[in-house]
Order: structure tokens, then C-alpha cells, then sequence
């Protein structure tokens, strides 16, 4: 099979343009924190006044969470050459716990920088690379247990706080107090409260040491449900180019955190670009690398290569690591009856060489080791599930749930090193069954967060995965799922491009969002609330400007009615110029207005007595009353 | 506002070559039942055989319950100018219960006939009304109440059966028996089960005696959940042939009914047209035509009017009606404070007629009248939700929980007069405050099916509202909801075209078909099972053919391996030819066949007596085992 033939970066590459047009109507603005250089990003969408009778009115601006980066703000001068500037760059330097090194101590790393032929791919300003000072420990977590909040900590609390005190609206807040969150919500986020989660390993904070551009940001069920976006060519087909336009793209759109899942000749010289240009945390899944190393062979990996893989990836700044040492040898077996077997590729990777040797993987017998490398980077754990079922008929079978609590164990040696984990979940399962894995996780792992594909809901419908599985996601993420990864509509087919990228992005984020107001988030529904006074208002830009996507509502509407004077108008195209129910109801408002409160009460009073006889007398009778 | 130019069907009028095009790999097949003209039609897809070690292995075809009609038979010629054949002809003359009247009764019905301008508009073919003779009921409840199985029933036995015999897996029958259905889910179901379900109330059939052209189907919580999709003009936009279109295209994607919504200046003409070639069901808000009757002005609205509307339309045909009788006067001021106050039309126009008239409203008062009107043509009754809540700020409010209770109490009033009923439900709502809704309705409306829109689970996607409320949809469907309203893409934004009609139903199709697997359906799994061992075979054409939507599947596969080889290759394009996770598996399956069973035993045994010790050795110890 010949590959196609790949375009790269280099001198020419610029930002796309689609990627730093600001949104309608918004304006980036930054919070400040106790420190000059603690500046949050928010986006704050402004809102036109409503048209009452009394006059005008004032809507609030909304301040939204905004994953975007430098790149939505016309104020910094995007060089995708030079890469982001480093936010974390003082904090880690003042913490005086890591020391930078002479160049890559990984072998592949010094190989491919001395390669004098990827000269034209390789990014022009790599970093000399950063690691803990010896014995030191450098994660998040481990300040966090020693009591010590970090700027990563507070920036977070701003971050997800979302300026909830101008908001806060007693009534929203009554209404949903005290629901489902696992813990108590504070009504205001606070840097404590972060560290007190992070300590407790109920939520991540995925920052490397070497990925100093990073907006910081948290993840665990107590905060807003996050969403991660899979980039990454294949070789057979994308490029650098591509897969760096995608990760902007994506964080335009809302992907928290971005996954690059690259499988081509270029890996190394691709995520370089990727981590350099990204203000998102980046995971990958080292095992794709290492085996490219050894030309798709699984059973030629060992231990040595795959460690070098993991530090030559810690250096560049990956801030996440999938890592399948779940799959122990013995369960393997328990998959072979399944329908679709295994379907993870790490697991099966895994598989292949543990049935090979007959042995445990190196994954699990070097856990332990790899949590010591982990700590000198602060890389967290994303322990993979690699035998999560690939279809309904596999959904919470003996291997699945066998390989979840190994990953529970190995959540607890992690922490005692004092390295942060996720856990990953299906997959393939359908609605009746997905609560049990949400439970069980919580259970087996100590609450460790989760971090779900999806799951599908059902098989059926290639093409629509992004929706099958968004279905699933959105309950997940209401039992407690703490990050979502996405599914586009490629999924199963093949490779996504950008409009698949944003469509599974989008699709996500109302997951995420539909979770976080069941979970009864008291900040979740303000836009909600905003977005639907704007529709009952006719206030159509407003309503384009508050949504997750405001070019495809805006192209929506001008389909049906193309003339501009239908942009303002105060009727919709669903019923058309002579009648509208949300122009009546406005009557029925203002008929209860000028009836006065008494005449109101009065028809409640009726109203209630009515219900309170419980309409005893039914039938013929019930009409006498009209 | 000048309103666009309307071009119509008459002799031009042509079916869409997309509509009868067969899909691919399907056949249309027919199961006969106890007599000659019980044909009850479904769609086999036709799958290759598996490539096995041991040689090729043959794969079942698989049987899809279809709602496509004649138009997806080769062997039919399609006319849309005479319209479909009448399958249900010979079953209503053979209970003589009902006659042919001259033409239409209502004063309308017999204007537009009598109207030469409307000529050209005119379907060519139309049917003499029927009617039940004086005294006569010919509700289907009415003959199952009697303990009269009908054609119609023993149809739908068949239909919902779905060949289930043929495939029935003792292992998933066991998996999934006594899950949530209201009832014993019979492994088979019957026509006795069918009638008794009827009776009851717990399920209809909606099918008007003047709509002889409907294949059969019903809708209730035992049954497979269907979905409904709306169409209609409006006073700005689109025309009758348009509209025809868009009903046989949505059956052709799986709309188990249609829904006329149109507004336009010809609405009577239109609806003919649509009847006569649709062999679904087809449902209408009256209210909507009424109120162009009396130029869009409520207040003008009155019980002559609407009486004449629905005689005409139930003379058409028309197989339900949505009435929304549950707007009280007393509700009305329960909606001033709402956020976005009466967002159903229907409702927003009788609470106008109410304040204005300071009057309980003629649906309200003539329920009993419409009682006996629908039951002389078996019209079953939509209770409308005429104060559904519009945005999440306003779901399960007080204003919408006492209509609902009032809709309960017009049930038992309708099935006095063994009128069917189905029972009309949000909208939007959060999911933490979904399955309040299912409960309160099988509660209050002892158990008459529900009907809901969505429910949308936020309302900050304008332009996927598809999506937030396809998740609402599949949710409600697991708890019991027994058809979904589908929601386009363009909901909020436009009227939906071709591209939204089929996105829509689509995802409600993923939404349903993800309730029946929640609910333990037996049957529906097959299809995911089948198309996932198509899926981890290799075999991409099975793949996309079981799928919902064989054309997309294919498309999206070609875009990233556009060469032919690829089509049938045995990697996916995600992974590229070195390495793919499902050969592996493959391998995994061999070593445990080449091992013998022994050997697999011995490793399962080793993996329980590990999982029994529950890993005491936590630690640096494990590592030892390997």
C-alpha cells in the first residue's frame, strides 16, 4: 500500500484564519488572580437590551469557559513558528524543584534531533527539556498533600468559578442545591477547595513540567464536566500540517484537553508542533509510539524501548499518559468468546505480547517504575481500558470488569507516589447498563476520575456515532464521569476531518453541559436561561451568539428566511408573519399584568381548588363548571 | 410580507427517484398472515458469509421492521396521482359498520370541492368519506374491547414479531427477560397480546377507516418505540409537492408516522395529496387550519369552527388529533412568570381565546362531542401539552403538571367512549427531571401511551437541537415513553428541508431504537450483534448495510480510503495497514483455540483464583507473580 504523500509545516506554516476570528459579539477578557501572572481567560458574550413595554431593558453580558488560547484574542500575535507564550514558566522556576536539562535524555529524542534530514519538519524553537531535581517530586498532587496551593490551583478556581458571584441567582441556587455531586459544591470554588481535590485524587490537574503553555485546568467530578478531542494521522493518510490545525480547530470549539494518536512516520516531530502551539493538556498513548519503533511487531517491545518512549514524550510535554497495564495475562482468555474481542488497540497490542511470551506485560510489572518517571514530569496516569468491550453484546462483561479493578490497585500505588490518575471506561454499552460501570469505577478505584468514550448506545448507526454515543455520554457524565472523550461522526469509518472534528466537539459539549445541569451545577444553566430569554425575546443574534455554534444557527435561519429584515423580526419562520405563540404569550402577559396580582391569584386560588377536590366528580359533570 | 410563490403537484407530479431506489443489499419481503390480504411488509438485508480459518461460514439475513411502503417495492408502480393501494379495503367493508356518504359532510370539505380555482390542485382520485352508521363505534379499542382481533391487529403481531422466532438467542432472552417493560413482554407476540393492549388503553392503532392506505402499526410501551416526523408548509415558505415528498422520504429513513403541521393557503389540498400516498399514519393539530380559517384571529375561534375542521379532516383521513383540551382557564396565569411562558401553539392559541372570552375553551367543554366524532371514523386522540415547558428554567413547573392531570381525567372520558388516546409530553427538560415526567404520566393518565417531544436536555445548541434532544429522547423511551416526536436540526432556527428531515430521523431512530435495547427488547440486539461481527470481520459492506443509513456509512469510509481495494481491505483506515487491533484479537482467538480448551480453562482458573484472593499482596508483591 503506498502512503500518501505528506505536507509539513515548516517556513510556511500559518494560522488558520477560521481560527483567530473572534466570536460574534464577544470579547475576550482575563481574570485576574492574586498574582500579575495569573490571568483566566473567560469569553464574555454581550447581549442586546430587551424591548418591553416599560422601555428598555438590560441583559448581562455571559461569561462562558473558554478553551480557545491566545488564539481568541486579537491582542497576541499568533506565530505557530514560535509556539505559545509559557504561562507556567515563572511558577515552575520559582518552585525551584526542577532543573533544565543540556538536551533530550531520551535516546530516540537525541536521534532525532541530531538527524540533520527532519531538519524542514522540526519545530524552530524546541525547549532545552525540564525534570525534578533528584528525589524530587513534581506533581500537582504531591504539593497539593502537602497542603501547598499551587498558581496552577488557583487559576483553576477562577477557571471554574465563571464569575459565579455576579451571577448567582438565589432561586437557581436553592433549586439545586445539594444534588448529586459526590462531594458538597461549595457556592464558590475556591483555590482550597481545588487543592483539597486534587489531594484526595478525586480530581487531576494534567500539566507537564515541559508544557509550560498550558492554561491550567482541572478534571474530576466536582467541576465541569470536561471533554477531550482524539487527533492524530495514520500512515496512510494526514499530515503535521493537518493535525496542528485540527488541535486549534479543536480548542476553538471547546475540546479541553486534546489527544494526539498519531501513527505516522513522523510522530516526534509532530507533537512537538502540537505541544508547542497547544494551551490545552495534550495525552497520548505511548504504546502507538514504541510500536512504530519496533515496524508494528508487538512482540518485539520490551520494557527499554517503551521507557525511552515515555521519556522522550515527558520532554516534549505530554501531560497525560494512556497506559494499558490493566491487561494482565490472565484475562486475556476471558475475551475470546466475546463478539468483537478486543477492540482497544493498546490492549491489543498488549495482548499480543503478553500471549506471546506468556508473561505479565511490562506495564504491570514496571508500574512502579513508571510512576517514578511520572512524578519527575508531572505526567498523569490515564490507565487505559484496554479490554473495554467493542460492542453491546460485550458491554460489563468478566474482562471488562476484571481489567477495572487491576486499574483500581494500580490507582493506589500511583498514589502512593503521589502521581495523578485517570481512569479510561467504554465504549460499547447500553443505557440500562451504563450506570453500573459509573458505580463501579467509583467503587474499585477510590474515585479516581473517569474518563468515558462515549459509550455508544447502540451499534447500529455508522456514520451517527457521534450521537450514539453522545446519548451515553451525557448520562455518564450525570452519574459522575469527569471527562468525555469525544466521538465524530467518522467514528468506525474513518479518519475525521475538520467538520467531523467540530461536529464530535459540539456534539460533546452539549453532553458535557446536559451533565453538568443534571448534576445541578448552579453556574450551568445561567447560558441556558440567557439563550432562551433571547429566543422568547426574538432577539435572534443573541440567540445565534449564545450557543455552542453561532455561524451554523445564524446559517440556519438565513436559509429559510433570507431577507435581512426577518433577521429582527418578531415572528419566526416556523409559523409564519400572521401568528406566533410566543407573540401571544406575551399577551398572556401582559393581560395577567393588567388584570393586577389580585384577578391572578384568583384564578390560582381557582385553579388550586379545583385540583384539590382531585376533579371528584368526573365525567358530564366537570363541564357544568365551564 | 409577500409570500413566496407556491408550485404544486397536478400532472406534473412525479415520485423522487431517491425514494424508490431500493437499499442496497435489501430485499422487500412480505409475511402473510391468516388470510390472503394480511401482507405485512419488512426489509431483509442480505450478508456475506465470514472468512474463517475452517472456510466460509454463512451469515443469517437480517429483517428490519420497515415503514417505507410500496415505495421501497420494485415490483409496485408507483403513481402518486392515483395514490397508494388500499390494504385495509376489504377488512373495514367486511364489518359493515360504516357506509360511503355522497361526499364530505363538513361545510368546507365541500367548498374546496366545489372550488374550480383549486382544479389544478386537486388530487385527482378523491375517495367518497366513510363513515360509521348511526350508533355504530369503529374504534379499534371499541372492537378489542369486544374481544374482536382485527386484520389490523393480527398485522401488527406480525410486524412487531419481527420473524423473532427465527433468530431467538436463548442467551439474550435470558439476558434481557423481566427488564422494565410495564408488562410480561411475551417472547412472541401475538394478536391476542396486541388486542389486549388495546383494550386497555396501553396502546393504539391509530388508523382512520377513511385511511384504507396505511399498513398497520401501533404504539405503546410494549411494543418496538416509533417515532414521529412532523412536515408542513407555512405561510412563508414551501408547497405541496415539497411537502408529499418530504413524507415519503421520511418513511423511507423510519418515521413510523408523519405529522401535517402545514399553515399554508392550502392546507385541505395538501393534506389530500399526503394521505393518499402516505402508508403511515398521519397526525394533525386542527387548530392549526381552524385558526386560518378565522384569518389567524383566536379570539374569533369557536366550537362551529373547529367541529366542521375536524369532520373535514377526518373525512380526509387524517389518523390522529393532536386537541390540546387540557388548557384551563385557571392554568393560563400559572405560565405569566415562566421564563418563556405558552411555547405550544395550540396552546397559545386557545389560552388567547380563554383570556378572551374569560372562558373555559370549546375543547374543554365539547370534549364529550369530540368524543363521539372521533369515534365514526376511529380519529384516536394526541392530548396536546399546550403548556410544555419551552426552555429548562421552566420543565415540570406547576403550570405543566396540572394540565397534565387534567389530560388524565380527558382520557378516562375518551375511553368511556372507547376513543384511543395518546398522551403528549415535553419539550424541555434537564435530565435529572426527566423520568418525573414518565412517572406522572403513566400515573396520571392511567397508562395511555406517551408521546413526547424530545425532551431537549439543554437549550444552548441552536443548530443540533437534533442532538440535545435526541438524548432527552432516548432516555424517556427507556422509561417508557412509547413514540418520539423527532426534532431537525433546524428546530428554533427554520423549517426544516430534505437534509433535516432525514438528519432528524435518523437520530430518532438511533434515540428509539436505544430505548427497545434499554428495555430489554429481544429482538433488537440482533441488529446490533449482526452488524457488529460484520463490523470486526472485516466485512465494510454488511457494515454499512445493516446500518441506519448504508449511504452515509459508505460515503464516510470512501472519503478516507478512496481506493477500491481499501473497501474490502482487512484493516480500517484508522490504524492503516500495519497494525490493526482486530487481527490481533483474531490472533488472540487462535492462540486460545490452538491451546486447546485445557489450556484456556487453566488460564480463566488462574485469572478467578487471583480475582478470589482479591490481589491481598498489593504493592511491590504483584510483581513477583509475573
Amino acid at each position: 500500500m503506498s502512503a500518501i504523500a505528506e505536507t509539513f509545516l515548516n517556513e510556511k506554516a500559518k494560522v488558520d484564519k477560521q481560527v483567530i476570528q473572534p466570536f460574534p459579539k464577544s470579547k475576550k477578557i482575563y481574570v485576574q488572580g492574586s498574582r500579575q501572572d495569573i490571568r483566566v481567560p473567560m469569553r464574555e458574550i454581550e447581549c442586546a437590551d430587551s424591548q418591553t413595554s416599560q422601555g428598555n431593558e438590560k441583559n448581562s453580558a455571559i461569561t462562558v469557559y473558554d478553551t480557545s488560547g491566545a488564539y481568541s484574542d486579537p491582542a497576541v500575535n499568533i506565530d505557530i513558528q514560535a509556539g505559545l507564550p509559557l504561562v507556567r514558566a515563572a511558577w515552575i522556576a520559582e518552585r525551584n524543584d526542577t532543573e533544565q536539562l543540556a538536551g533530550p535524555s531520551s535516546t530516540f529524542g537525541q536521534t532525532r534531533l541530531q538527524d540533520s534530514e527532519l531538519a524542514s519538519l522540526r519545530f524552530k524553537h524546541i525547549h532545552r527539556p525540564r525534570r525534578a531535581k533528584a528525589g524530587a517530586n513534581v506533581s500537582q498532587m504531591h504539593y497539593a498533600r502537602r497542603g501547598i496551593i499551587t498558581p496552577e490551583m488557583e487559576y483553576i478556581a477562577i477557571r471554574e468559578n465563571l464569575r459565579l458571584q455576579e451571577y448567582t441567582d438565589p432561586q437557581l441556587l436553592k433549586r439545586h442545591a445539594g444534588m448529586n455531586f459526590g462531594s458538597v459544591l461549595p457556592d464558590r470554588m475556591t483555590a482550597e477547595f481545588v487543592r483539597a481535590e486534587v489531594a484526595c485524587g478525586r480530581a487531576i490537574i494534567p500539566a507537564n513540567i515541559n508544557h509550560q503553555e498550558i492554561e491550567p485546568m482541572i478534571i474530576g467530578r466536582n467541576f465541569l464536566v470536561k471533554i477531550n478531542a482524539n487527533i492524530g494521522n495514520s500512515a496512510v493518510t494526514s499530515s503535521i500540517e493537518e493535525e496542528v490545525e485540527k488541535m486549534t480547530w479543536a480548542i476553538r470549539w471547546g475540546a479541553d484537553t486534546v489527544m494526539d494518536l498519531s501513527t505516522g512516520k513522523h510522530i516526534h516531530e509532530t507533537r512537538e508542533w502540537i505541544i508547542r502551539n497547544a494551551p490545552v493538556p495534550i495525552g497520548t498513548v505511548p504504546i502507538y509510539q514504541a510500536l512504530e519503533k519496533v515496524d508494528g511487531k508487538a512482540e518485539e517491545l520490551s520494557w527499554e524501548i517503551y521507557r525511552d518512549t515515555l521519556i522522550e514524550q515527558a520532554e516534549q510535554g505530554v501531560d497525560y499518559f494512556t497506559i494499558h497495564a490493566g491487561v494482565r495475562l490472565a484475562y486475556i482468555p476471558l475475551t475470546a468468546q466475546r463478539l468483537t474481542g478486543i477492540v482497544s488497540r493498546g490492549g491489543a497490542i498488549m495482548a499480543k505480547w503478553c500471549l506471546t511470551h506468556h508473561r505479565e506485560s511490562f506495564l504491570y510489572t514496571h508500574f512502579e517504575d513508571i510512576c517514578e518517571l511520572m512524578q519527575a514530569y508531572d505526567v498523569s496516569f490515564s490507565l487505559g481500558d484496554g479490554l473495554r468491550p467493542g460492542c453491546l453484546a460485550d458491554a460489563n462483561d468478566e474482562a471488562q470488569f476484571a481489567e477495572l479493578k487491576t486499574l483500581g490497585e494500580l490507582t493506589k500505588i500511583a498514589w502512593q507516589h503521589d502521581v495523578q490518575v485517570i481512569i479510561e471506561g467504554p465504549g460499547h454499552v447500553p443505557m440500562h447498563m451504563i450506570k453500573e460501570n459509573m458505580d463501579k469505577e467509583l467503587q474499585e478505584c477510590s474515585e479516581a476520575p473517569f474518563y468515558t468514550l462515549g459509550p455508544l448506545v447502540t451499534d447500529i448507526a455508522p456514520g451517527y456515532d457521534h450521537i450514539t454515543s453522545a446519548i451515553g455520554a451525557a448520562m455518564i457524565g450525570w452519574y459522575g464521569t469527569a471527562m468525555l472523550c469525544y466521538v465524530t461522526p467518522k467514528e468506525h469509518l474513518g479518519l475525521p476531518n475538520k467538520d467531523d472534528v467540530k461536529e464530535g466537539i459540539i456534539t460533546y459539549k452539549i453532553a458535557a453541559h446536559a451533565a453538568d445541569l443534571a448534576k445541578g451545577h448552579p453556574a450551568a444553566q445561567l447560558r441556558d436561561n440567557a439563550l432562551s430569554k433571547a429566543r422568547f425575546e426574538f432577539r435572534w443574534e443573541d440567540q445565534f451568539n449564545l450557543g455552542l455554534d453561532p455561524d451554523r444557527a445564524h446559517e440556519f435561519h438565513d436559509e429559510t428566511l433570507p431577507k435581512d429584515a426577518h433577521k429582527t423580526a418578531h415572528f419566526c419562520s416556523m409559523c409564519g408573519p400572521n401568528f406566533c405563540s410566543m407573540k401571544i404569550t406575551q399577551d398572556v402577559r401582559d393581560y395577567a399584568a393588567a388584570k393586577g396580582i389580585e384577578d391572578l391569584n384568583d384564578a390560582l386560588t381557582k385553579g388550586m381548588e379545583e385540583k384539590a377536590t382531585e376533579f371528584k366528580k368526573m365525567g358530564g359533570e366537570i363541564y357544568k363548571q365551564a
